[in-house]
């Protein structure tokens, strides 16, 4: 097993150039020369008021760099991936804000043995030297059930404290007002991890082994494993398992939260989990907090204390009175704080009522094609369903993957279509039906030209049904998509036949064109796509069937069976 | 082969819910009932001014909702994951903003065949209905040598447009204006990704297979395949690969740049990077552009458009003058948007230097002792550095799975230093040195506790180096620590026999002392681990000895070993 493949330039070198990186874009960051202490380039801001240094080790970025600004920390400094950082670069950074001519330091510190005794140390050999010094340790982990001699971790909830003590210090609070009013606030701060991967400190083998489909719960920021091991279940229920076991009574180290009780939420990416996902957690836990009679009163929502590339989240909770909101939505110039709006989150309505529609539904009558029709949209719905994973597997080779899923969407919306409503007798009214459907529920681009085909069509099935007519709206529908779908365009040409054949010769001729279909869907293993995303790909990877174009195929297919046509 | 686990409540309504969660955690968004639409909830703001709307597939958070505020976008359309949306929900939104008064639409698209498509024909239905809608069309792929019909991509680019037509419109720039100078703009923006992985769409499989150590160059933002795969190397290569392929002027894609210019940098998270290799990324990008000679006037790093979770990154660049910094600079409350200096970064200087040291080195000399105390040094370095694996692989079991590559840069931190030094006669100066070294270069608890046990040590080896005051020294240091470590303990005990023994039983002794620490450090599988990381993982995985105490039993038998002990 060899360790993962990261982006960097060296292991022995990574934290430095990450440091360098974050200082470098910032345009009000300094670097302390033989340290990985990050400072506010305006020290001279500070002068007279309480400084704020945090830090710990690296891998949890932003977290601590990008803190630093205005209304939050003056410094921070760095550690190891997932180590402590040396005694010597803490003293350092306490020194260069003394020299600054501040009025004390407040040290915000994890509550890991590491930083805590580092952080100590410092401080210590600080308070030597005649600096006011004080320390405020991190305890918001909610794990452990049984007490534990080192006691709860450090984990997110320390922004949350960077934020109230930046405002404090901004407001030109006095240090041991800061450490009192924050030591306080601590008590109200909870938070709980959840991860479905592990993560690999550069240079190292996973931190653990996690089998696909399982989650770890209550894990700490260093890839450590958690508490309890279990399938991965849905985003309401994880959430459900996560907030019951933070706020339950009976563990050592849960957040005392109660109806009435108001809360900022903090949902933070550990690293790798898409932002999609984020957000369906975010609704997920707005939504069981307010359940339970709790009042979200703020949420901030994203990567603010990762663990490297865990694909993970952790969920923090700060209860919250009116003094500690205004401090809360105090400015700041900090980069990883985000643009947070100052209202209060439940109680505010999102829901808008949309346009009034310029257009109403007509109403349809059965005719004696309806039944026909009824079943040939049924056999097309099944044999889309049926084939679904093997569109998404052509796709995959040039597209993104999700043919087969894109026309499941439209199949599942026709039938969930279908007994609720009557087939209209005219095939024109239904075409414009089924547009409209898979316009609305298809989406991409296939929704958008299925949808311009149909409606095409439609136009010429208003008022004759004949075969003639079909053929000529199959012919004016893909003359309205503009873009000669390679398995259309054969069997419209073979349905021409359709405009001069006599009577009892539509099924061989139907027939032929499915095989056209089916040929030209075939015959796109040696075209490079003319348009659609696959257009783009280079065309060394254009060798299986254009997966459109066998849907396509394999519609023309169903509905000529249904029809009666030969398997 | 099954997808990926995903935190999500099911595949068809994941995206209808991180809208919700992305809007009602917001404070000052809205949803249109119905519809993937996403408005500002103060759209009264927008009276007689342009409105912007934006969207296209989902699976890019935080684009586009993310960019809704004053300064950027008024609405923004979202399709399922990496489907362009239907054009009833783009003419919606551009409805909604007709209601709300506004003088005109920019709708800002991507180019991408569906996204034209669908926002394409919203836009002639609704002027249509009498609104002024414009379109701008954002292609700022670099990836492609050769022409394509579909044209260059439109990527995270974007971003910078949303920005820029935002401010413009915000100031009560008239609809034709912000689409003359937007178009202007346009062209002077370039994009280009690089992914270690693939990403898949919720319920599919990953969108294409990459091996372990190898890249894709060139892909778009939807999984499809990009153009060149190559073997993973530095950061810095990797970025001059990407810098010189964007600006390649014989490429029909490229983007025109030259030393002299001024750009805007935004380094673009594409969902799984961890933020510490996205550091890395920035630091090299800034480095490589000024090496060119261009001005790197502004640069954001973060996730702006993502593809998932996709292990990868992309660099976008607009070239700026004074007017395009203006409107990038000015304020917005769009929550993806981030907290930005006005500084030019190239030409600041960002390197501080540290408060005088209080302390000076003091000179030593050698003596009697220097070799053999450099040999026992060598065996330990050489000792350490071949357990390394050993030891990272017992820390996997309870920690992070770091405790052999800390004691390896301590060890390589002795090894540097030992062919430029003296080894002082004195002891006490070594173990001070020692202290010194490790404290600085070995980090975390492990860096700490060392050095504190060697700088209590030292103190009694300062006038003296006769067997007891060795066993005085060791105790001292075990003290200081307070933290009993499992190996060092029963050693330390053997050793006090040093005080009383006869001359020649030393080397005895010592092997007793070693012996007893290898057993001390095999003890440690039945225990709980008593402090540092470890002591926070439930029991059940500590099964293993402690790597911290066998990497001390290893310590001390290297120095017997060096000392003529018997192997």
């Amino acid at each position: 097993m060899k360790p993962q493949q990261k982006l960097l330039n060296s292991v022995d070198r990574c934290v430095d150039e990450a440091l360098e990186g974050i200082v470098s874009s910032s345009g009000y960051l300094s670097l302390l020369r033989g340290h990985r202490v990050v400072v506010r380039a305006d020290l001279e801001a500070l002068k007279g008021r309480v400084a704020l240094l945090s830090g710990g080790g690296s891998g949890h970025e932003p977290a601590h760099a990008g803190y630093i600004g205005s209304g939050m920390l003056s410094a921070a400094v760095a550690g190891g991936v997932f180590a402590s950082p040396p005694p010597a670069s803490v003293l350092a950074a306490i020194l260069c804000l003394r020299d600054a001519g501040v009025s004390g330091v407040l040290l915000i510190v994890k509550n890991y043995t590491g930083d805590r005794l580092n952080f100590g140390l410092a401080a210590e050999q600080a308070r030597n030297r005649g600096v006011a010094v004080e320390m405020v340790i991190v305890a918001d982990d909610c794990a452990f059930d049984q007490p534990s001699k080192a006691g709860r971790r450090g984990l997110c909830g320390t922004v949350f404290v960077h934020k109230l003590a930046g405002a404090l210090a901004e407001e030109g609070c006095p240090l041991d007002e800061i450490v009192s009013k924050v030591t306080e606030a601590v008590k109200g701060i909870g938070t709980l991890g959840v991860s479905l991967s592990p993560c690999s400190v550069p240079g190292c083998l996973p931190s653990f082994d996690l089998p696909a489909g399982e989650m770890e719960l209550g894990l700490g920021i260093h890839g450590e494993p958690g508490i309890k091991r279990s399938k991965v279940t849905s985003a309401d229920e994880v959430v459900k398992t996560m907030v019951d076991h933070m706020t339950n009574p009976a563990s050592q180290s849960h957040l005392s939260l109660k109806s009435g009780d108001s809360v900022v939420l903090c949902v933070n990416n550990l690293g790798a989990l898409s932002c999609l996902e984020i957000s369906v957690v975010t609704r997920s836990a707005i939504r069981y907090l307010e359940g339970r009679g709790v009042q979200v009163a703020r949420v901030m929502s994203g990567s603010f204390m990762t663990s490297l590339e865990m694909a993970g989240v952790s969920l923090s909770m700060m209860r919250a009175d009116q003094e500690i909101l205004r401090l809360f939505d105090a400015k700041t110039t900090a980069s990883a704080w985000p643009n947070l709006s100052t209202v209060c989150i439940s109680g505010t309505s999102y829901i808008l009522d949309p346009p009034a529609k310029d257009m109403q539904e007509t109403s349809h009558t059965e005719g004696p094609l309806s039944d026909v029709m009824r079943k040939a949209l049924e056999a097309v719905c099944f044999s889309l369903l049926q084939r679904q994973e093997e569109l998404n597997s052509l796709d995959r080779a040039s597209g993104d993957g999700d043919c087969g899923n894109t026309h499941a969407q439209a199949a599942k919306a026709i039938q969930e279509w279908l007994p609720s409503h009557i087939v209209p007798g005219c095939p024109g009214q239904l075409l414009s039906t089924l547009a409209g459907l898979v316009q609305e529920r298809m989406g991409g681009s296939s929704g958008a030209l299925y949808s311009l085909f149909l409606t095409a069509a439609a136009a010429l099935l208003k008022d004759r049904s004949d075969p003639a007519a079909w053929a000529n709206a199959m012919h004016a529908g893909t003359d309205a998509m503009r873009w000669c779908l390679d398995a259309l365009c054969p069997a419209v040409e073979e349905l021409r036949r359709l405009t001069t054949s006599p009577p009892g010769g539509h099924m061989a001729i139907l027939q032929a064109a499915v095989e056209k279909a089916e040929l030209g869907a075939e015959s796109t293993r040696d075209l490079t796509a003319r348009a659609g995303r696959a257009s783009y790909i280079a065309t060394v990877h254009v060798t299986l069937p254009d997966p459109g174009a066998v849907a396509i195929a394999a519609i023309l297919r169903a509905v000529f069976e249904a029809l009666g046509g030969q398997k």
